[in-house]
């Protein structure tokens, strides 16, 4: 089978995002990167395309001229899919112009800057009927796709209450130093958006709860802190959430939670039974249940559901980490640019990146109006 | 040294309370059983002492007989406190009595059945000179106690975020069948009051949270979840809590959350390190910072606190529990009864089990409000 | 039901051994201590008496004594049971004589200084009948007994591989010390007997090794380490196994394992299935299969075996510990002294003590030979 | 910079260890694949060929052919490297030919199926200075290189204990059954050598000994375990080791540990401090002392040597795994094939390959003299 032409937007030099993807798209043999504007600079984009081994004959000089000359090649030499690695601001306009010139789109996350732009290109990919990932890169994990199957079978019986934590500790050296906070441009309004902490990682928090139960979050109420009077944008916050008028939860996210490196952590409870799973142990899946000892599920075993299985790649007990799970998300797309059977929710979708960027606005709007509920409906 | 005359009330027969008390008293050869009423039937009564090795000259009928034979009595021969172990109402009548007789009392948590009586006893109290203990178990553990020593020398630095968890599962099997949950005491507003798991559990979380940061909660905001139209009190609730404007936090707890045994959990950040600690696993304390490993403390060690060698009886990797924990508290209550210097904290006092009713009361206040802001200023 | 009257013999002053059995023979309300020799120093002992509240008319200036005085008191008064907290050395002389009048006997570990003297106070035990325990502590936890329970009704199939290491640290700071190494008693064969490292604990890693598969060792081939010419005892050693042909095993002792507290992990394979448990986290054990999850079972839940209930006190997710488990020990020789029904295994017997003097003298012999198999059978 | 040329010798079609080394070389950009066999029918290697997107040009029919047609290219476009992962039978007369013809060499473990061929690829590759990397893949691990430096740098002290496990589950419903264990390759001397699990696994423990501790073992004594009498090759054995008179240590392989999927675990033990790490867990290296809290060393912190901080490629708390563990080997050779500046340890030597075939022979040559000590000095 042909492999599947790719085009790479940003992730140049020695952008870590870069990286994940470029491994990630290699991984099961699916993609060819076969242009793209790594830096803005051309001297370094032609150097870098060479350092990863791309011809630099589709390297341009800016996003615009990829567009316009990728459209004009055949069908069957053109760049199929666009992974858009830039920073955040960049995501509505490029997206923007790949969905109208009829191109499918891999995107970073958060899908855009604000919600209005969110609903824009959703318009324009249904229109054009395009394939679009955001890459919430942790639902690519095997357990936590196995998590969101068994859960939509009714291992846990109805979700009664989900409690989703994402804290980091890495924004506290700079947040206590005035200096130093004015600065960091992830506190800074016009670089960052309206929020720091739950744009950044709140919203990867909404998007797993969202995904694992295959629930919508109808209504939020949160309490943000900016800690200091100068500092405009949350780096903390809780958020009550409400499925419905009697399933609850709560998200919670920090970035001065001092010592924390990455600590996303899930916990779904049922009628029947729960699910564990903690971001940094990516191998270890808690079940449990009223009645019976705590299982530990692990990848790679026979014992694990389909989807789990198709994302693993070794037998168990050899651990995966965080490349392979990207890794299962441009297999993913793959199998849905090429028309495969794919399991539910190998990628995810345009409609995950739309109902993020509502969830941010929402939870900034509910802090600045005291801490009162708001509808999450579209 | 002479040992402390102890009555107890209540905690006869299979009584799982009284085991930890009677075992916790003996632990350091502090106390003697010397009398009380264990049981309401008289028989039982008598039965009971005598298979602890209670002389039964002393074990009375009544509570209020037990007040009025032992006032009589020489001071150096009457009892010096009182264990209340009985169903949460008689917990007011009999403290009222014993503190209005001189009495020192160990009293079962929660203190009370509401704020306002709480607040009686606290003004009897005040009036007697007292000692009064209100047994929040888990404030025992060594580590927990390593903790409140380590955050008030300054280790970890100013407080900035403070996440408590309580969840259990046990409710569960109760809570979805609408004939068993009707029969359930904990569940009747008569028998539990006005809550079931803010009243039970949660309030062992906010006396945590109190008792660790040496912070008197401001404000909170709560929302709670009753799952069914006709089941009156809550079985789960979230309560975002104020320190002070930018000192926040949040305190979870559940008896839905299917699979948790007993699951309390603290976290606490401070501006230079943090602490993690669960209280199934008790001798492991986890201390965190910005720019250095993980470290985790366990007690027996020549490097903990001072507190926390005082509340271990073995060297490190002999694993004390719950009775243990217990004991300590029996051993600071020992220290108050005979004047003896002991470490701040050695038991939780009147002041924990008044504002426990005064946070159980608020949070169910705040609910029912439509999740507002209150004050918990007493 | 009378409580038994128990006699102390050692653990007066500051004796941790003393506070563990002290508080292990109250835990159920079946013992009273009625009388011992705490100290050597009759004044010391007069005064401990008091501090425990036990009557000093029954405290004697020597066990010689305490024999004598005792063995002409009333059946219905004498005391029943004696527990031997001394010095090893002493613990031979004590049992013989306590034996060869009559009484039962609880006596810490090691039995004896030698295997002879081991099977001289077998023959006595078995010529008077008496109930005798040695105090392994460790069976007492209730995951220990639930595993011992399981191995035996199949659980795990026929056992194919055992791997038991106790590993501590605590002799580093001493060892690398020429001065401080010479002046310890542990590391002088005068004192401690021909071992230091498999003496203290490899003994209690072999006890553990027969008392969960209910198997006997066939032979022994040993390795031992004294790091130093000049120290004479083994502070590290690797012993390998063979309950028969083909079913093998391994024990690994060490005192030099720096940074280890107190060691002492199980790990027991079987055709079906595999147990593995940790004593530094004794209410976590693990259950293994070829072909399902991983289980955690924990005590206090429903699911547990009779055994396991029966030594647990408190309902899941209350961690109780050492001193619960020594408490078990002593409520395992209470129900033998009532000839009560009980169940396999409640407290290690005579046998256990005899062979763990018999592993001893051969392990050393093993390592002095050259690293040869020797037969363990009696 | 120009790609490494690398030829791949099987690894096709369903290949796990195909797909391993095949990520592992993209990862940093370093290689580009060019040519190899990849199956030994012609058609499927094509086909393969496409499929990973390897020019069908270099694509021989047979590695004679491979050798034989490469060598006659310039060299500037000649394959610079060879990665051998067919049968470990074809590893020796691949390898061969490859250093006779002036070829670099990344060969799986073992080496070869006898330590007369290893000896005679060591001195092929040092007559022709061939780099020579054998992919034991765990030693790529991040963790496992910061053990290694600080060792080397003395943060432990004078090593004096070394533990290393390596216990599988997987040959559990195999061997049981008389029929099936016939048929397995694994089992079958012809195919699988003198020894299965000490061949498989337990050399990886051996290899992972001598290179954390940079110190080579002077002698071994081996008990093996075959299970039953039919069944010629070790399923489990454990092995006594000294790297001198005082310094001793064990290695414990089992394929019979039923439940376990991949556990390689490593405890070394030294005058100063400890380090003890899990395969499965491979992002959680613990520290310990004798008078600190164990600490928890994870990759991509500032605190973490050089060495570690090159092999991770995300921050802190983002989990990598077996597959960047083999990248990093990957990445450790083509530093040498370009001469450029590394640390210690990036790849795993030939030296490795060497001793670990001189261990299985002599491991098994102990257990069949009756577990007599033999020296591993080559």
């Amino acid at each position: 089978m042909s492999k599947i032409r790719l085009g790479v937007l940003g992730g140049g030099g020695d952008s870590l995002i870069g990286v994940l993807h470029r491994v990630a798209s290699h991984m099961f043999d699916r993609y060819e990167i076969v242009g793209g504007v790594f830096n803005p600079n051309y001297e370094d984009n032609l150097k870098f395309a060479k350092h990863i081994g791309v011809n630099t004959e589709r390297v341009y000089t800016d996003f615009e001229t990829f567009v316009d000359q990728e459209v004009k090649k055949p069908k069957d030499e053109r760049i199929e899919v666009v992974s858009i690695l830039t920073p955040n601001f960049l995501h509505f306009p490029m997206a923007k112009k790949l969905l109208e010139n009829g191109f499918n789109v891999i995107c970073e996350k958060p899908l855009t800057t604000s919600y209005g732009e969110a609903l824009e290109l959703e318009a324009l990919q249904k229109k054009h009927k395009a394939i679009f990932a955001v890459t919430y890169t942790y639902t690519g994990y095997p357990m936590v796709r196995h998590m969101k199957h068994m859960i939509a079978s009714g291992e846990l019986g109805a979700i009664q209450k989900v409690d989703i934590q994402y804290y980091q500790g890495w924004i506290n050296p700079v947040i206590h130093d005035p200096e130093v906070r004015k600065t960091v441009w992830r506190l800074d309004p016009k670089k960052a958006g309206i929020s720091s902490c739950i744009g950044d990682i709140g919203t990867h928090a909404f998007q797993m709860t969202e995904y694992l139960t295959g629930m919508e979050v109808q209504s939020i109420l949160s309490d943000l802190n900016m800690l200091y009077e100068d500092n405009p944008l949350d780096i903390d916050g809780t958020v009550l959430i409400r499925f419905s008028e009697n399933v609850k939860g709560v998200i919670r996210a920090s970035q001065i939670a001092t010592g924390e490196e990455n600590g996303l952590t899930v916990a779904v409870y049922g009628k029947k039974g729960a699910f564990k799973w903690e971001q940094e142990n990516p191998n270890f899946l808690y079940h449990m249940t009223d009645d019976q000892p705590k299982r530990i599920i692990k990848p790679g075993n026979a014992y694990v559901s389909d989807v789990a299985a198709d994302g693993t790649k070794l037998p168990g007990g050899h651990p995966e980490g965080i490349f392979d799970a990207m890794g299962n998300i441009y297999k993913g797309v793959a199998k849905a640019l090429r028309g495969e059977k794919a399991f539910d929710g190998e990628y995810p979708t345009m409609n995950d990146g739309v109902r993020g960027m509502l969830f941010i606005e929402k939870v900034v709007e509910s802090h600045k109006k005291g801490n009162i509920w708001l509808s999450l409906d579209k």
